[in-house]
């Protein structure tokens, strides 16, 4: 049974393996309250992951670690038994999808760990998992549902208690449930009075469902930009934990995710992913009751895929007026595209590019459409641009 | 005389207002050497400028506060002279050119300024802002030439010198040279066996120029994604100073600044302005001797426009064969896009963008352009790709 001992003891295993991440005062994120940030993404591996892997094999017994170790998973988890393993001086072998993006199968390898390719999807790979930790005899490392995994990753509750005084409430990131486990039991176990809540993404509420039904649940689909925390199904050890120490549970969108990622880049400098900003999101538009609170965002972690940190910056930028897509209709004769080109600059946009289209049948037979790319201030800006431009006569498509 | 006094002063001041920001471990960065960041990005205002200028307002006699102060920038000191007064309960007026970035106006704003949008350039507010102190009686704070700025700043190398032992190297941005002045003579003052290295933008070079022929020039013209660094001349006082306590100054180009950028994001999840990451591009790309050495790398803001982190992520993702754009030649007729997309599929390439081109003199008059882009893992994939496309008889353009 998790204690509160068992905790301390591994936090005391921790002390100087892992980074006693900062926090990082946030007002602006939501004006209302006194808002927080505990950064676990400037936490080694990129994730807070590290803490529940690491404590984990620290206390396998000598004939556990003596073949090593064996996970399954395409992301933190993979970094976190990665490392924790080579710290402990313990072989590992993960297992991956073989569709894992190169940049985290290589950042896995580079932490010790030895990789399997799984042809397939995670399921497979998991399989796969299994059937080495039989024949082989390594000891497997479950990602969430692992009492020194929670222990582990229950750190973070006893530091925030020294970090702040007069916590409010809590907020945390849940995929399997093993960090808030770990997080809402010592929070809850040193003062009551503190809220614990937890945030999943719409499109994967697989805790939030079990725990509203009261019964674990399995979803048969899952899609959401937060991987980290696309998680099926709860463990039961998990499930049990936040039955009893969470005080609610609530889920963000895509678009709100996305925009508190922008939010984290523009205004602390942090990179999060997505399962890391959920905790963000549910601040910045209200999804739980903080109003006059001081209350602390666990961010858990950064390993967001380049590719879609540029989606999400180009959707940010467009929906912030920073980026604007025009299509115009023009008459097909030299010089037009010049008096496009001025009115623009003359406004202060920046051009990035320009698509001419001339066989369309919606078009006059000498008409052409133009589809300009721009770099923008606001949207009054854009206002102003498109105003310019019917004023000399160019009509707007879009 | 600047003093060493006066510099554990302005820590003493700042001890409340300010962040001590952490010392992050980068071994990564250059494997060679054992590197750790000193992130001033994640301080107030998102750099390292609010310490001098918040000590600089401090010390202010009564009669100089009476009025408010008077600054003219359009980056990071803008933010750092709004909040330094807003906290020293001062008024503050800012001039900027009308042409600054809307986010960076706005920020000022919240620090609680007055902005003073002068058309022309910076040095059209410059002389907006010195009319303005002469006619109203505001005090004029300087971003970098200035000895309590200085001293404000130096309090990094106090931090430093209780943050790590040991340390070999520290290597810190340039513009004016304010950072570095207060730095290394903090720093020299108590270690000179510590060696401090000084980086400029190749675009930007006015310390570089001014140390290396030993008086101050003006540069007739600057450009680089550094903006924060891009000053055309260096003050009397910094260069006195960094000609007696800096041991060399390097220049990084836009690339290499870019690429320290992304690395900064993909390994540090942490977001640093071109001017905050020079350092560290000076530590990746071998500019300074600090093999086998405990380096410090100041990351001195991170403040950059979501646009230009927009445009070096691409150049990175493209770099990096992470995106990839081909330009195909086939016979324009059905089915010919459905061939191509299901090699592209089958090699796990992702589409982003498909563009046709008919009208073009170099075609056959049957024949078609077609310019996709996709998202890829690495180079070899791509080149897979590229071999399959060839393989099923697509001509590849580029």
């Amino acid at each position: 049974m998790l204690t509160l001992d068992r905790i301390y003891h591994a936090s005391y295993v921790l002390q100087n393996v892992i980074r006693r991440t900062d926090l990082i005062s946030a007002p602006k994120l939501n004006p209302a309250s006194n808002i927080y940030l505990k950064p676990e993404n400037l936490q080694l591996t990129g994730s807070f992951k590290i803490r529940g892997s690491y404590y984990k094999i620290s206390q396998l017994l000598p004939e556990e670690k003596e073949r090593g170790v064996i996970a399954c998973s395409a992301g933190n988890h993979a970094q976190g038994v990665a490392l924790g393993a080579t710290k402990n001086g313990l072989k590992s072998i993960i297992c991956l999808p073989a569709t894992a993006p190169i940049s985290k199968v290589e950042a896995t390898r580079n932490y010790g760990a030895e990789i399997c390719l799984v042809d397939g999807v995670y399921d497979d790979a998991y399989q796969k998992a299994l059937q080495l930790r039989d024949e082989m005899g390594y000891t497997f490392v479950h990602p969430f549902d692992d009492e020194a995994v929670i222990a582990g990753q229950g750190t973070i509750g006893l530091e925030l208690m020294n970090q702040l005084q007069n916590i409010d409430a809590v907020i945390v990131p849940i995929g399997g449930g093993g960090l808030i486990s770990g997080v809402a039991f010592a929070i809850k176990t040193l003062n009551p009075n503190i809220k614990v809540y937890g945030v999943q993404s719409t499109g994967a509420p697989s805790m939030f469902n079990s725990i509203n039904n009261r019964k674990i649940e399995r979803l048969a689909y899952i899609s959401t930009i937060a991987d980290g925390i696309a998680v099926k199904e709860p463990g039961a050890n998990t499930f049990d934990l936040c039955s009893k120490y969470v005080d609610d549970i609530v889920t963000v969108s895509d678009d709100e995710i996305s925009c508190a990622i922008l939010t984290l880049i523009e205004q602390h400098k942090l990179i999060a992913e997505g399962a890391g900003a959920v905790s963000v999101a549910a601040a910045m538009f209200n999804k739980v009751p903080i109003e006059g609170k001081n209350v602390i965002c666990v961010v858990s972690g950064g390993n967001i895929d380049v590719n879609i940190l540029d989606r999400v910056i180009k959707r940010g930028l467009l929906k912030g007026g920073r980026t604007c897509m025009l299509t115009v209709e023009l008459i097909d004769k030299p010089g037009q595209l010049l008096k496009i080109s001025k009115i623009i600059a003359e406004h202060g946009g920046n051009v990035t590019g320009v698509h001419h289209e001339r066989s369309n049948a919606n078009l006059d037979i000498n008409g052409c459409f133009l589809r300009i790319s721009m770099e923008t201030k606001d949207f009054g800006q854009i206002e102003d641009i498109k105003k310019a431009l019917i004023d000399a006569g160019v009509r707007i498509c879009q």
